[in-house]
Order: C-alpha cells, then sequence, then structure tokens
C-alpha cells in the first residue's frame, strides 16, 4: 500500500537519478539521495525499502534497478493519457513541464472556452473549443483529465467529463470537486504549501527547532 | 506542533469558510467540512482540535472563531510580503492566484531576465529586470522569495537571495535548492500530485479500496 509523503517524495529522487543516469553513475546511496532532498537518510531508506528493492552492501543501489522499481512502485511503468482543460497560465505551465513525458504522462488533447486561445498551438499542443468536448474526448479517450480551469467553471466541466466516461481527475481549480465515489480526484491546492511555509516561519521565529517535512 | 496534512488542508477549510461567510452563515459543523472535502469527519475534527478552538455542542464552530484559530495556527494573520522570481507561465499563475491576499500573502516585488517580459505588467505587477535584484530587495525587502525561475537558474537566483538576507523560500523550480542550515525552503513538486494520482489509480484499477488522502 502506496505511503502519502512516501508517493510525494518519488519524482525527487526520480529526478535526481535520471540526473545521475545522464551523468554516467550507475550506483547511488540513501544517504547521497537524502543529502540532495535535504532529509534523514533514514527517511529515504524507508522510501525506497516501500518500493521492495533490496540494497546492495557494498555499492548502494544500481541507478537503473531504483528509477525501475520507483516506477513500478508509483505506477509510472505504463503510460497515462491525459486531456486538459484550461489554457491559461496554469495550464500553459503544465503544458512546459519537462519531466512528463519521462513520467509517462501524454496530454493527448487541450481545451478552453477563451477565443483568443481557441486555434492556437501552447508548447506544441492545439487549443481545442471546449464545445467540441464530447467529441473529441469520445473519438480519442484519455485515461485522466487535468483542471486548470477556473474555480467558477470547474464543477460543470468535471460533471461532462463524468459523463464522458473519465474516472480520474487531477484538479488544480480552487474548489472541491463533487463526483461520484468511484471517481478519483486528486486535488493541488496552491496554497497548501504556502501554509506549510507560513507555519515554519512563524515556529522559526519563535525560536522553536523543527523539522515539518513537506 | 504543526502536523503537515492538517496544516497542507487548511486553505481548503478556510476557501469553504470564508464562502459560507460571504452567504451570511455563522455555525459550520465538522461533518460539513468533511464532506466539502470529502474526508471522514474524524479528520476535520482533529484538524480542528489542532487550532485549539473547542467546538459548541449545539451549532458546531462559530464561522469567524473558526477562521481567526487557523489563520492563528498557520501563522497567517500577520501579513507575509514576497518577491517572485519568474515571470513565466507559473508565475503568472501565481501573481493571479486571487486567495493569496486573504490568506496575507504580499507580493512586492516580481523580477524576469526574459527582455519580452521586463517591463511589462502581468496581473498588476511591474516586472523588473533580475539584474537590479539586489537594489530592489534592499529597498523594499520581502520576507519570503517564491522561485519560479527554471531549473537551472534556481539555484544561482536562490544563492543571490541568500546573500541578499532573504530565509524563507517558496520553491517552484525542479531542483532541491542548496542553502545554509538556517535558511528554510518550502518546495512544491508539481509531479508529487501526479504520483499520487498515478498511485490510486494503479491498486483502484488492482481492485483495491483504500484512501491514501492527499
Amino acid at each position: 500500500m502506496p505511503n502519502s509523503p512516501t508517493v510525494r517524495r518519488m519524482p525527487t529522487y526520480l529526478h535526481r537519478l535520471f540526473r545521475m543516469r545522464n551523468d554516467g553513475e550507475q550506483f547511488v546511496s540513501s544517504s547521497e539521495l537524502a543529502r540532495y532532498l535535504r532529509i534523514e537518510p533514514i527517511v529515504t531508506r524507508k522510501d525506497i525499502a516501500m518500493t521492495g528493492l533490496p540494497g546492495h552492501r557494498r555499492h548502494g543501489y544500481v541507478i537503473d534497478e531504483l528509477i525501475a522499481a520507483i516506477k513500478d512502485y508509483i505506477g509510472w511503468n505504463d503510460k497515462i493519457t491525459a486531456t486538459l482543460l484550461g489554457a491559461g497560465s496554469l495550464g500553459s505551465a503544465l503544458l512546459g513541464y519537462q519531466d512528463f513525458p519521462s513520467y509517462g504522462l501524454d496530454i493527448i488533447s487541450v481545451f478552453d472556452a477563451n477565443p483568443d486561445k481557441i486555434g492556437q498551438d501552447i508548447r506544441g499542443h492545439r487549443v481545442f473549443n471546449i464545445k467540441l468536448l464530447p467529441d473529441v474526448i469520445k473519438l480519442n479517450p484519455p485515461k485522466i483529465a487535468i483542471i486548470c480551469v477556473t474555480s467558477d467553471a470547474a464543477q460543470q466541466v468535471a460533471d461532462t467529463l463524468v459523463s464522458l466516461g473519465i474516472r480520474y481527475f487531477w484538479n488544480f481549480a480552487n474548489v472541491s470537486l463533487q463526483v461520484p465515489d468511484d471517481v478519483i480526484v486528486q486535488r493541488e491546492v496552491i496554497a497548501g504549501g504556502f501554509a506549510m511555509l507560513a507555519s515554519k516561519i512563524k515556529y522559526a521565529e519563535k525560536g522553536e527547532h523543527f523539522n515539518l517535512g513537506d
């Protein structure tokens, strides 16, 4: 059973491992990875243990094996197709996220309601009119929907997508989507990170020493 | 001592409470908030207990009191000034995030190295040339720095900011910033959410029932 903070750290390990592999390295120790993430080595050792990969006593982990084990653990071995709703600044940022292809995320369609966006090419993706959503989704169904529309529009867009058979959502809109029980929503709350930082500031300035993690 | 998942949920509670207050409501129950977040009521009760606010047996919580208790818990009672580095699509998205002012986040300066961005007005913020960073920061020092530059540029920008006395970073660049021990970095890993979603998909499709949380 995956554990939430562990899962969230995995892309950062992968990012580092990809770079090390590109640099021609073959082995990595848990303490090297921990130092990069600025966390305790025991946390990294436990994270890697979750993937089921045994360490090598002498050399640490084989980078290729660790990459494969992490990808398998978080379900990134298979390609995951996606449709992206909302080609504003946040949607554009996601379209430009360079690591997504190596994580298996393949954005196959992009929609917006804004006439200035429709028909434009954003980082190699042509923006469809949102009115074409049912037609395009039926023709080329994605596994997940990435919601980057305004919070006012998000529920209606989600309802349409649910009716079209989409069962997995990655929601960046500032609203908690109300969907059937068998639909899974992963919600990103940008302000959650700011709450973490503000807490850390508050306690740091009170002179308390602690580590909240991420 | 704040707890990380609890802190991350707080902005979502606040978002809901602000809306309820705007609708003229005075009281809220933990189960109403839990239903909105689609989590177990016991989780919400524990979250609220962390703030130290006692519930009212009959009416639940007084919305105004709960807002104040949450803000105090996560350190959002005081205004937090920020400088934003990188006015690309992600930086622009953050500049347009409507809830930040009610969370006390005040972005007082914006920088970019791109001549197409410098001097532009983005959502009411004039973009400064990054070369002016030392001068502007000395003149108008912010509490935190929000890093939205490319991963290649992030470390150098962070080094400059540290040398200018900045002690708190909110880092959106896809790199783990190496900073002195007394500097606090809150890192946002966009792909962390995608790892969570991919895990949930993997286990859902194996027919396992579970709740990973966020």
